[in-house]
């Protein structure tokens, strides 16, 4: 048996649940892991050792008196720090945020706790999950960006310093971070999953998504998060799926490979790896077929920041005229920006997302799943950004569920992956896709830490 | 037998296909009920008297020849002048537009001719369809305001010109006039009816409606009309119900009346009046429920109007620089407004509409139908103004399907109307609700012209 904190959220729940792990013995396995690596990763902004040690032991007492479990007991999540953690600090990776304390958990962090879950602590985010980078580094070379804003999440799952996280994406937030450090990276349909008690960036297009290693962990979450809430006003009413049996005997999956915007504008090495990703699959049995990007994809990416820009700017408007030297240069450019931007421009915007995003709907009901690199290029050695999210950003736009898969290694060594996305709603379909790929691909990465 | 200008759609379609009704005699009793009245009542901006008695003709031999009949064959229908009509002058009501011709229909104008209807021409229009009066006269007395925008549809209906007509709502503009004239009006769920090739106000907003006399026409043209189209961005995929089989026999219904902002709203008149249409409803069998009215319905109204200025001056800006002088002056106040709104704040309406959406979908959710009156007032003696939208405007804005019933007369002698609400693609149960009403109340009114 691997070291506990090596175990996935399905190996680690079936473990603790027949009596052959503890939740204790995995949360300490957790925190030592933390308190060797974190120094150096700088994953995390808060853990309470204590706490989680006693959330743990009360984990292992359930299973002792053969309590009714839920499917996530004993098992440490860890929550990008915009995530509400009720009498626990939410500073949002800000200095004005630095007294926040939230009276209530995120909706998330209710479901994630009532299906038994441990959260072992806050993941280090960029300055309101937006782009100054934050001073997490990738655990497969300390000089590449680990991505953002989700980096802590990232870096902890990849570094084996717990199973799961929760990220967010607004542009390219959780795919990115798992495609350049290795891990799986997903994102539920916009309205999937309730963001009641997530710090704000842009209300249209915030998701929030999770980091994990394997397809199987990223359907766990997805069901035990999915469904409507009131308190979210973007929540949707469709019916949850049954995603674990989605993916338990995956069929061979008919793939739509996108070649405008996303292969070329990759660079020469991604594209030669996704040439041979391609291969792999359609050999190991999957169609493939070429599908046509619309040509509202040309601006499908300005509009997307423009509407992020004013968005974020309507949310922190009040905090930034009272303390705009608060903000990290990035964030304040673009709240500068989004606060000068006039209404005809930003429903200009919105209407041509409306238009991409049908468009987008159309093409991906084509398919099982849609196919891209899940990057421009590998993570560059540069941790002044975050890295691009040009790749990611047109899904979170138009909402479609997407999910980073690990698939390989560039010359630099550090990872590459690829990234399926779906119908709105297909999140069953596209999970089974993932999953027969996760199995043709055959690739586990394990950083250097 | 009444004359055949004073049938509805249903009877009118019925006595065609068994061919006890000639479709150019019909339409004939048409054209001459509008040459007899027009020159007072000005409902009519275009009619070809020829064209339609060609395709009455052509109507008629195709059910001498035993052709397959659709189920509006030979029935004429009216478009409000915003729904584009191929080679035929679309002015919008406005001086701008005073050269338009399109060159394709209006994709519910393809699908009217496809189900056999015959176009009987283009109703005026108040300029865009917004609040700047049009000529049209109200048919119960001309001192009275018809109501708009969709003015010229509404009379023409309730004048017994047409059976049906195309009306569109971005505020009020098919149900207030509807209620105004005497006369039934129906908007469906936003998305469930193509707008395509339908001049814009507000993207967000605008929703295609009619105007007819019962509500089983109002069902049969949803069925007619109802579906999925790509050309038009916000266009739904839910499935299409069966609306004419649901108003078949219907059930006495669950009704949810409102009494915050509606009923107090209202002035004391219509107020007594709703009491008793209520009781009588109650002593039909209607199960009659009092529901509370979210808080969000407080600035409903103004986020509205706000969303509607910028998108408007979002469509309309190119033009507006141009030909300030040609645009009438409510529409010229209201693009100024909307040229002067800043993002942040537009986004703000919008997100507010967001919650005030979900709140009234949960609301919609515990009744077959919410009823409310039609309007805050009848129809006033001032043709400066087309009367005040505030009843239809939150119906408009969070998308619900609704239907104006005529309900009695005022003091005043022009017409009273309720006002039926349902749940998102709740079609079927609201058009059943009505037709129950209706059934119950008995109300059928005629103008004195």
């Amino acid at each position: 048996m691997p070291n506990p904190n090596e175990l996935t959220v399905t190996q680690a729940a079936a473990a603790i649940a027949e009596g052959s792990l503890a939740a204790s013995g995995l949360a300490e396995a957790c925190l030592n892991r933390i308190d060797a690596l974190d120094d150096g990763l700088k994953a995390w902004v808060y853990v309470d050792r204590d706490t989680v040690l006693a959330d743990a032991q009360a984990a292992d007492a359930a299973v002792s008196e053969g309590r009714p479990l839920g499917p996530l007991h004993g098992v440490p999540v860890g929550l990008k720090d915009i995530y509400y953690t009720a009498n626990i600090p939410t500073r949002a990776g800000s200095a004005v945020y630095r007294d926040f304390v939230p009276d209530y958990d995120a909706a998330t962090l209710t479901l994630l706790k009532r299906a038994g879950a441990v959260m072992l602590g806050k993941a280090v985010t960029t300055e309101f999950a937006c782009l100054d980078p934050s001073p997490t580094r990738n655990p497969w070379n300390a000089a590449h960006t680990p991505g953002g804003s989700s980096s802590g999440s990232a870096v902890a799952v990849a570094a084996r310093m717990c199973p799961a996280a929760m990220g967010s994406q607004t542009v390219g937030s959780v795919l990115r971070p798992a495609a350049y450090n290795g891990v799986v990276g997903f994102k539920p349909t916009f309205g999937r999953v309730s963001r009641y008690g997530v710090v704000p960036v842009s209300w249209n297009l915030d998701t929030v998504g999770w980091l994990v290693r394997t397809v199987a962990d990223a359907a766990l979450l997805l069901q035990v998060m999915s469904g409507p809430d009131g308190n979210d006003p973007v929540s949707a009413n469709e019916p949850v799926g049954d995603y674990i049996s989605a993916i338990a005997e995956p069929r061979a999956p008919r793939i739509g490979v996108l070649r405008r915007y996303f292969y070329e504008g990759a660079d020469a090495e991604t594209r030669q790896h996704f040439d041979g990703v391609v291969e792999q699959l359609a050999q190991a049995g999957a169609e493939i077929v070429e599908l046509a990007m619309p040509d509202s994809i040309e601006t499908a990416y300005d509009d997307q920041r423009l509407i992020m820009a004013v968005e974020a700017a309507a949310f922190h408007e009040p905090m930034y005229r009272r303390q705009a030297e608060d903000y990290q240069p990035k964030l304040r450019a673009m709240l500068a920006h989004g606060l000068a931007v006039d209404g005809i421009a930003y429903s200009r915007a919105l209407e041509s997302r409306r238009r991409f995003t049908t468009d987008m709907e159309q093409l991906a009901q084509q398919c099982d799943a849609l196919l891209t690199p899940a990057t421009p290029a590998p993570p560059q050695a540069d941790v002044t950004n975050t890295g691009d999210p040009a790749f990611q950003g047109p899904w979170t736009s138009c909402g479609l569920p997407a999910i980073a898969l690990p698939s390989g290694m560039a010359e630099s060594g550090v990872p590459l992956g690829i990234q399926l996305v779906a119908a709105p709603f297909a999140e069953a379909r596209l999970l089974a896709a993932a999953a027969w790929c996760e199995g043709a691909l055959g690739v586990t990465l394990y950083p250097p830490v």
